[in-house]
Order: C-alpha cells, then sequence, then structure tokens
C-alpha cells in the first residue's frame, strides 16, 4: 500500500469509479460504486450534524476511499465527472474553448473534507457556440486517451495535427483537437443525446411495446438468431444515408413499429435496429461535418464501453470514415495528466 | 331521439368518443370517455362468459352508446382508430395507398355484438415505401377535412387539385392528397412522432429535471412570463432553418439544456423551447418534402386540438408554408362520409 501516490475519483451522475494509482500513473485497485451524485448514501441526522450540508459527498467518499486513505495518508485526491456540477460536492465552473489541455489541471477547484482532506476537482468544458455546449468528465477522458496515443506513436515516430475523439455514450461527444507543434487544444466539440433517447424510446414510447428486450447481439457469435439481430441493426445503420433518411429522426423512428407491423422485423430485431437507427443518424450528421473541415482528422480514437465502441466503429465503417481506435482506460489515465499538470504528482514519474 | 342516424365512434388508444349523429350528418349529442382500446373497463369472470373474450370491448361500447341505441334502433354504427387495429375488437387490415378515398368506406370489417348489433369497423391505410407507414383514424380525419373544404369551396367556386393536411399530434402525419378532375386521392403520407418524442423527453431524459411544468404560454396574452414563453418557443422554432439545426434533433435538444445552463432559458422556458425546436425539425423536413414536388398544394389544412394547431400554424409561417387554415369536427363529418359511402345511411342526407 506505501506506493500509493494519487487517488483518482470518476464521479458521475449515477456511478462513481475510485482508483488507487501508484507511481508512473499504474493503477494498483479500482472499484466501482453506485453511489452517483444522484444517488448518495443516505444520511443522518447525527451524519448531518457531524458533516454538514454536504455530508452525502463526504459519505460516499469515504466509502469509496477511506481505507485506502487511512493506509497512505497523505495523499492527493483528485475527481472528475458531474461531482463538479452545480448539483455537485464543489462547483468546478466550466472553461471556454479553445482550450490547450494542459491549462485545465491549473484550474482545479478545491473542497475540503471534515476532517481536513483537500479533494481536487476537474472543471468540465463549454463551448459558446450558437446553441452552446457542455462536457463534464468526457475532458478527462481526453486528456487520457491523447496521452496513450502520443506514447503509441511515440513508438512509431510519426506525428499527428488533428485528432477526432467519439465518446459514445448517454450523451455521445465528438471532440476535435489540434495539435500541429502546440500543446494539444480541444477546438470543438459536439454532443448527441443518442443513448439517452434511445432508452427512452424503448422504455417510453408506443416502439417499445413490440420490443423484446432480451440479449443484444455479439459481435462474434454467428447463430441465427444473433445474426438476423445483427443484419437488423446494420438496416438501422444506413437508414440515415437513404433517400427516406433525409426526414430526420423525428420521422425514421417510427418505421421501427411498421417494420414490425410488416412483419420484417421481430421484437429483438426491432430494438436493434433503432439502435442503428439511432446510431447512423449520429454517424451521417458527423460525416457531414467532417466533410465541411479543411483538415480532415488523421486519427479518431473511440472511448467508452467497448460493446457500444464496436457498433460506433461498424456505424463508422458504413459511412467511410476510416482508421477508428477504441482506447480503454483513458479516464484514470486522463486523471493521472490532470494531476501532474496540477503539481500534484510527481512531474518526472512519467507514465510509460 | 327518433331523428338519430348513426352512431359514430372515434375509439383509440386512450380515448374513446362517441357522436349521436342526425339527418344530414348533424352531431345532436356527444360523448368523451377514457375507454381508449388500453383502457378498457374491468372484465368480471360473469362478463367474460356472457360476452366472451372481447368482453371489454363490449362494456365499454354499452357504456358508450347504450343509452343511444337503447332508445333509436334500429340505428347503423361505424367506428374508426385503434379499435380496428389487432389489437381492437376487430383487424380491419390496413389498405394500400394511393387510394381515391371513395374505396374506404367499401371496405368496412364488420363485429357484432353478443345482442346482435353490428358495428362497422374503418381500415387504415398502409404506404409500402422503403419505410412504410401506416394511419389508423387519421383517413377518417383527412375525408372529413376534404368534405368540409369541398362544401366551402363550394360557396366561392373555385377548384383545388392538390391539398396537403396536417395532423398534428403525438404521432404527426403530414398527408398530400390529388383531385385533379377525379375523386380525391389520397397519394401519399408522412408521420413523424413529435408529440411522443416529446413527451419522452420531458419525462424521462436530463432534459425534462431542469424545466418547469406550469402552463403553457397563451397565444393571446401578454403577461411578462407568457411573452417570454412565446419568444422560447419561437427560438426553439427557428433552430432547424440554420447552420447549428443541421446537427440534427439528437444533438439540437441538447441546447435546451445548455441553454438553461447559461441562464438563457428558464424552467418553463426551457420546456416550450424544446417544444418549438421539435416542430421545426419536423416542419423544416416538410418544407423540403414540399421543394421537391412538381405540383405544389393549392391548400393547406391542419386537423387538432386548436393549441397544438396554432403552435404548427406558428412554424408554418416561420418556414414560409403559406396559408394553412385550421379545421375542427373532421372526425364526426368523416364518420358520416364513410357510413355514406358504405350505404349505412341514405346517400341522399346529404351534409349541408
Amino acid at each position: 500500500m506505501n506506493q500509493t501516490q494519487l487517488i483518482a475519483l470518476d464521479w458521475g451522475t449515477s456511478s462513481l469509479r475510485a482508483y488507487r494509482i501508484g507511481h508512473q500513473g499504474v493503477v494498483l485497485e479500482q472499484r466501482a460504486l453506485s453511489t452517483g451524485i444522484m444517488h448518495l448514501p443516505t444520511v443522518t441526522t447525527e451524519n448531518q450534524q457531524a458533516l454538514g450540508d454536504k455530508a452525502g459527498f463526504e459519505l460516499a467518499f469515504r466509502q469509496a476511499c477511506g481505507d485506502w486513505l487511512a493506509a497512505a495518508p497523505p495523499t492527493p485526491i483528485i475527481a472528475c465527472g458531474m461531482i463538479g456540477s452545480m448539483q455537485g460536492w464543489c462547483e468546478a465552473p466550466y472553461l471556454p474553448i479553445p482550450i490547450a489541455i494542459n491549462q485545465i489541471g491549473k484550474t482545479l477547484k478545491t473542497v475540503q473534507t471534515s476532517d481536513g482532506l483537500v479533494v481536487h476537482i476537474v472543471p468540465g468544458l463549454i463551448q459558446h457556440s450558437t446553441l452552446p455546449n457542455v462536457m463534464r468528465g468526457e475532458e478527462t477522458q481526453v486528456i487520457g486517451a491523447l496521452a496513450i496515443a502520443a506514447e503509441q506513436r511515440g513508438k512509431h515516430q510519426h506525428s499527428v495535427d488533428d485528432v477526432l475523439i467519439g465518446l459514445p455514450g448517454t450523451h455521445s461527444k465528438w471532440v476535435r483537437v489540434h495539435q500541429h507543434s502546440t500543446e494539444p487544444t480541444i477546438q470543438h466539440f459536439d454532443t448527441f443525446m443518442t443513448g439517452e433517447v434511445y432508452a427512452a424510446l424503448c422504455a417510453h414510447t408506443i416502439l417499445g411495446r413490440t420490443m423484446q428486450m432480451d440479449a443484444a447481439f455479439d459481435f462474434g457469435a454467428d447463430t441465427e438468431k444473433n445474426t438476423a439481430n445483427h443484419l437488423a441493426f446494420s438496416r438501422g445503420l444506413e437508414v440515415a444515408q437513404t433517400v427516406a433518411g433525409r426526414a430526420g429522426v423525428l420521422s425514421t423512428i417510427f418505421s421501427t413499429r411498421t417494420l414490425g407491423l410488416t412483419d420484417a422485423l421481430d421484437g429483438s430485431g426491432q430494438r436493434e435496429y433503432l439502435s442503428g437507427l439511432l446510431i447512423g443518424h449520429e454517424i451521417a450528421v458527423l460525416r457531414a461535418s467532417l466533410e465541411e473541415l479543411v483538415h480532415q482528422p488523421q486519427q479518431i480514437i473511440l472511448i467508452g464501453d467497448a460493446t457500444l465502441c464496436a457498433r460506433y466503429k461498424t456505424a463508422l465503417d458504413i459511412y467511410e470514415i476510416k482508421g477508428a481506435t477504441v482506447t480503454a482506460k483513458a479516464t484514470e489515465r486522463g486523471l493521472w495528466m490532470l494531476a501532474k499538470q496540477a503539481g500534484l504528482v510527481s512531474a518526472n514519474a512519467v507514465p510509460v
């Protein structure tokens, strides 16, 4: 336990992931808890008196890493995600983009626990475009993914000016980073509520009524059922690039139901088709926005759940956006990089 | 009571409207019940034994118009809407379009009650396009609206070849009718799940969390609050025709939240903005599809809830689709027209 260098928390709306990190950013231990900021532990009157208004956060914090801290004090602590939102433990206001990523770690907010520990909180980013855009947590994943990519490039000795990073999920983000002979700078990002819209449509509209919510298809398996579901997903992916797709999401989603009514899709097929259809609409917009760029990204990185990234990879292939790779463990690496920027851990303890 | 000519039912998923109709299609009495096909009355074992599998439908039917029928037998009975779906009382399969509207009344299905009454059920319509499309209930409203429009034109003595009929609602439909020196023919229709998506986004996604679900704005009132809400709605309407709008619904809806985070919209403003944004995306697609037509509609008719039609009228104005008028009482008129086509009521008892 004595080699702990950093306690890093990825603290979102519905979950909290804790990492115990050692020299050179190596993750020694990690935990996943369900105590996201909307699901904090119950606060008793006694807790409230002892810990004050923010008792729920402190209780969750102790559950997540109290033993680690007790075994190896004093250890710096860093946290990213919705914990820094207005509804979080301590608000870390959004920083405007464009922003060089090495500036983010220099603006961490701090909150002190009742026993004097200092938690450093990563700010989110805001894009003041016509329709403003925000991220919170993804900036950390972007920083981590860029560090991992730079290391891998180091081995192959080629440079990359423009990177596109996709973070599929409840709210998908697509982030453009420019790093031509400068510190990497986040230039632009877009948000698509694809995952959350999919969940709401399945659970709370007529489209879900004829769906079967059994196991999703598996890219590997080749049973008849699996193949049919995979085909339904691919069929959905294509819609946005057909003439019929011009009618837009509000219209095309209804075909989930009508393809069921006409026996073209069964219950699980409808579910996979809708998944493909929404992702396809997202990727069609992404392609159109890339076509308008002067400088195309030389590298495309996907970050997120492996199965979901595989779905997005298929979508990118169909829309002829080539060469995306999937990066894992970007959050913990990003938190480590930010802690270095902030001087919380030794700068010469570089990741290998 | 002795002048009852027709009992007409508009029997949907969540509600049942019953009309007692006299000579020349005049509505003598009407009722709204909550016994849509998904909310039928509770069936006791005794009912079940007496009335069989479909007892729920028969109980709802008796509640809706049993007294009318008892007072004036024998009266023909007609019903449209989801009552004719696979989950309804008796399936009336979809008829393919294009179809002349005078053909629809000739294909009614019938179901008999336990005491020998015959209920005539209107079929829905299907469009076998790449993404199939269906309607059930709206065909009756379209027929009614065309009859009302023809009467009104009769007074002004001009003819109209192409009509576009909009039916905003849970699932908005836009129906194109061609009637150049022929019986009016339904040529094409589109569906947008705008109303249902709006409800699901407000109730079941992060967008609803910061919304205030107080009274919707009123087109007439001029309080400060009302004006702000009306402006928020208009702001939403515009989005789809801006550069930012090209990102599509999955992306633009996120601005409902970010405009709240940046204090540009309050809780009720966010709700109105999202309503405008979704309707705007629908109307932007409609405009694009109209631009591709060789023959532009010479008449645009909106059917539906008055407040919702006013919202759509505003949207059409902003998207420069001119001259839409709103028609009321289309369903009851359509049921009367269909009963005439079917020979259930005397053809010379024409509406005036």
